[in-house]
C-alpha cells in the first residue's frame, strides 16, 4: 500500500523498469529474462503492492552479488504428466523461474484443460497476481501460490513456523474488469507492523503475539522474537482456519515439489536468519491454469462474472461504508493512477536504489 | 461439534447408518446410492461434525418428499477434456451426485496427473472431508468445495450474499495420520450462534453483524436479518481476505459449472427463503484430485508429510495452551472415540428421526 503520510518522490514506471532490468543484467541475468523480472517488479509497484516492487531490488542485487541466487539457471522439468510437471529452478530468480514454469501450466491447460506445476529450487517470485493476470490473456483461470521466510505462528504456537504464504486466483469478466484475488494468509501484513514501529504506535489486537505466544499490541514485542498471527487471529474467530490455509499452501509448494517448507523455507535477504536445516531445495511455488472452455462456454462464463460483479457491487452497504469492493478493485485503481502519475518512492527506497546504482554502475538519477 | 452441555442419547453408528439408508430408500433412492449417502452422513457424525450428519436427515427427507430433490437422477458429463469434466447432477442428492462426480476426478488423476470436476444442478453433499479422504486411498491429494445458502456478508456489506462455502484438502503421511483440512470460510459456525440463542448468551465480537451491517454480539440480531462475518471479521484483521476466500469458492462452484452462485444459491431446507432469481442450475461443487506420483515419489512425499507433522507438533506452545494441533486432529480423535462409544444425539434430533420413522415406516427405536 502507498504510504501517504511520509514524503515521497514520484518516478515514471518506465524509468524504474528500465533501471531494474539493467541492474539485473549487470548481475549477469540475460537481457530477455531481466526484462521479464523488471516487468514483474514494476507490476507490483503499479498495483500499489510497494513491498513487492522495486523496493526489493537491493535485496535481489545483494543475493545475486553474493552468489546466493543463480543469474543463469538451467530450468528443468524433472517429472511430467499430461496435466502436471515438476520444475527445478536451479536456484534462479523466482522472477525468472516463475514465468517460465507458469507458461508450462498455461500450455498444458490449452492441451488437456488444466495445467498444474510444482516448482522447487527457486526464489521469491514477486506479486502472485502477475501470474494469474497472464492466464486471463488466454481465457484461463490462473492460480499462484508460494511460501516465504517464516514469520507466522500456527494457532496456539509461540514461534514463527510459516511464511506469509500468498495465494492468487483470477476470473475474467466480459464488460467488467476481472476479479483478481491476491492475498497473503496472516491477519495483517508485516509491512504494517514495520510502519507502526517507525511511528511508535501500537498495532491492533489480533495481528501478533510476543515470544511467549501472548497476544500483543506492541509491534516491538512482535519484532523481538514474536510472530504474526494467522488470518482469524484467535480460536474464537477462526485462527485455526487461517493456519489451515497457510499450511495448505506450504504443503503444496513444499513437500509436493521437493522444496523447503515451513520454518525451513530459505531466508529472503541476508538479514533474515538462516533455517536450522534443509528439508528440500530452495523455495517452492505451485501454479495452476484452468482453461475456462474446458468447463463451460467462455462467453457464458464471462457474462456470469459480470453479473456476479454487479450483484456484489449492489450489496446493501454496511453503515458508514461505501459497500463491498470487488477483489482486485484497489490494485486496479492504483494501477490506473500510477501508470499516468508515476510511482511514489520513499527516501529509504531511493537511497537503496542509489546504492545499487553505485555498485552496478547503472545510472539512477 | 458435540454439545457436551446438553443431555444426549448415544447410538451405535451402524444403527444410525442403517436407518439413514433405509429412509433414503423409502424416498425412492436406489439401495447402492442410499448406502453411500448414509455412509457420508455417518462420517459427519463420526468425525464430530454433527451439523452435517444424521441431524440433516429430516431436511433431506422433506425435500425428497416434496419432489424438490430427484431420488433417481441421470447424472451426466456435459463437457469433458482429458483433465476436466462438467457434470450435471439432474437435481439429485449431493450425497449421490458428489461421490459419482468425485470418482471421475480420481480416475482422471490416475490417467493424466490431475482431475478437476465442476458439478451443477446438485444439492448439499455432506462433509467436504468425505471426498478428500477417498482420494487418499489412491495416493491422491483431494480438493472439495461447495457453495451453500446465503448467510455471510462480504466485508462492508449489510446483507447475506455468500454461503458458508467450505473447502477441504488432504495430504497423506507414511507413519503419521493424514493432514485433513476441512473448513468453512466465515469467522464462526452458524451452529454456534444457534447455541448462543438457545442459552441466551452473547456471541463473541467478530462473528456477526446486524441488519444495518453494524457489528453485534447479540445472536438474535444476527438471526433477524443480520449476517455472519467472513474469516478475519473486519478490515483491520483481514476480513477482506475471508471474503475473497468465500468468493473464490463461489466463483469456482457457480459460474464455472453453470450452477447458481452467491445470494441465488438455492435454499437447503424449505424453511430457508428462496432466492430472488435463478442464475444457473441448483447448487455447485468443484472437485480436484492430484496424483502425488505425478509430481514426486509417493514415499518421499509421505516422509516429508511425516516430518512436517512432527515439526509442527514440536512448535513451542503458546502460554496456557498445549501447542498447535495438526489439521484433522480433532476430527480423527472424535472418530476414534465415536466408532467405539457411539454417536451422542440431542433430543431435538432424536425427535426429528422419530418423525421421519413415522413418515416413512422405517423403524427407529
Amino acid at each position: 500500500m502507498s504510504e501517504q503520510t511520509v514524503a515521497t518522490t514520484t518516478y515514471p514506471i518506465e524509468r524504474l523498469s528500465e533501471f531494474t532490468s539493467r541492474v539485473f543484467q549487470a548481475c549477469g541475468v540475460p537481457r530477455a529474462e531481466a526484462d521479464v523480472a523488471a516487468e514483474i517488479l514494476a507490476l507490483g509497484d503499479l498495483r500499489g503492492i510497494d513491498s513487492h516492487g522495486i523496493a526489493r531490488l537491493r535485496s535481489y542485487h545483494l543475493m545475486l552479488s553474493l552468489g546466493r541466487i543463480n543469474p543463469t539457471p538451467k530450468i528443468e522439468v524433472v517429472r511430467e504428466r499430461k496435466s502436471t510437471a515438476t520444475v527445478d529452478g536451479d536456484n534462479g530468480l523466482g522472477l525468472v523461474v516463475g514465468p517460465q514454469a507458469y507458461k508450462i501450466a498455461m500450455d498444458k491447460a490449452d492441451e488437456v484443460g488444466t495445467g498444474w506445476i510444482g516448482v522447487r529450487n527457486t526464489n521469491h517470485y514477486g506479486i502472485a497476481g502477475y501470474y494469474v493476470l497472464k492466464a486471463l490473456e488466454r481465457n484461463q483461470i490462473g492460480w499462484a501460490m508460494t511460501n516465504t521466510s517464516r514469520v507466522t505462528s500456527p494457532l496456539w504456537g509461540a514461534e514463527r513456523m510459516l511464511g506469509t504464504n500468498p495465494i492468487a486466483i483470477a476470473f475474467p469478466g466480459l464488460d467488467e474488469p476481472p476479479i483478481v484475488i491476491d492475498m497473503a494468509t496472516p491477519a495483517a501484513a508485516y509491512g504494517k507492523i514495520e510502519m507502526a514501529m517507525r511511528r511508535g504506535e501500537p498495532i491492533p489486537e489480533g495481528w501478533a503475539i510476543d515470544s511467549d505466544g501472548v497476544p500483543t499490541t506492541d509491534p516491538f514485542k512482535m519484532a523481538a522474537g514474536g510472530s504474526m498471527l494467522p488470518l482469524g487471529s484467535d480460536r474464537s474467530r477462526g485462527g485455526h482456519k487461517g493456519y489451515c490455509l497457510g499450511a495448505m499452501i506450504d504443503l503444496l509448494v513444499g513437500p509436493l515439489t521437493g522444496a523447503n517448507w515451513g520454518p525451513f523455507t530459505p531466508a529472503f535477504t541476508i538479514e533474515h536468519e538462516e533455517p536450522a536445516r534443509q528439508v528440500g531445495k530452495g523455495l517452492g511455488h505451485f501454479f495452476g491454469a484452468m482453461q475456462i472452455d474446458a468447463f463451460i462456454d467462455v462467453d457464458d462464463f464471462k457474462r456470469q462474472i459480470d453479473d456476479w460483479i454487479r450483484t456484489f457491487r449492489n450489496t446493501k452497504p454496511a453503515a458508514n461504508t461505501n459497500g463491498p469492493m470487488i477483489p482486485g478493485d484497489p490494485e486496479r485503481e492504483a494501477e490506473e493512477v500510477r501508470r499516468v502519475s508515476g510511482i511514489p518512492l520513499i527516501q529509504p527506497v531511493i537511497d537503496d536504489l542509489k546504492y545499487v546504482a553505485q555498485e552496478t554502475g547503472v545510472p539512477f538519477d
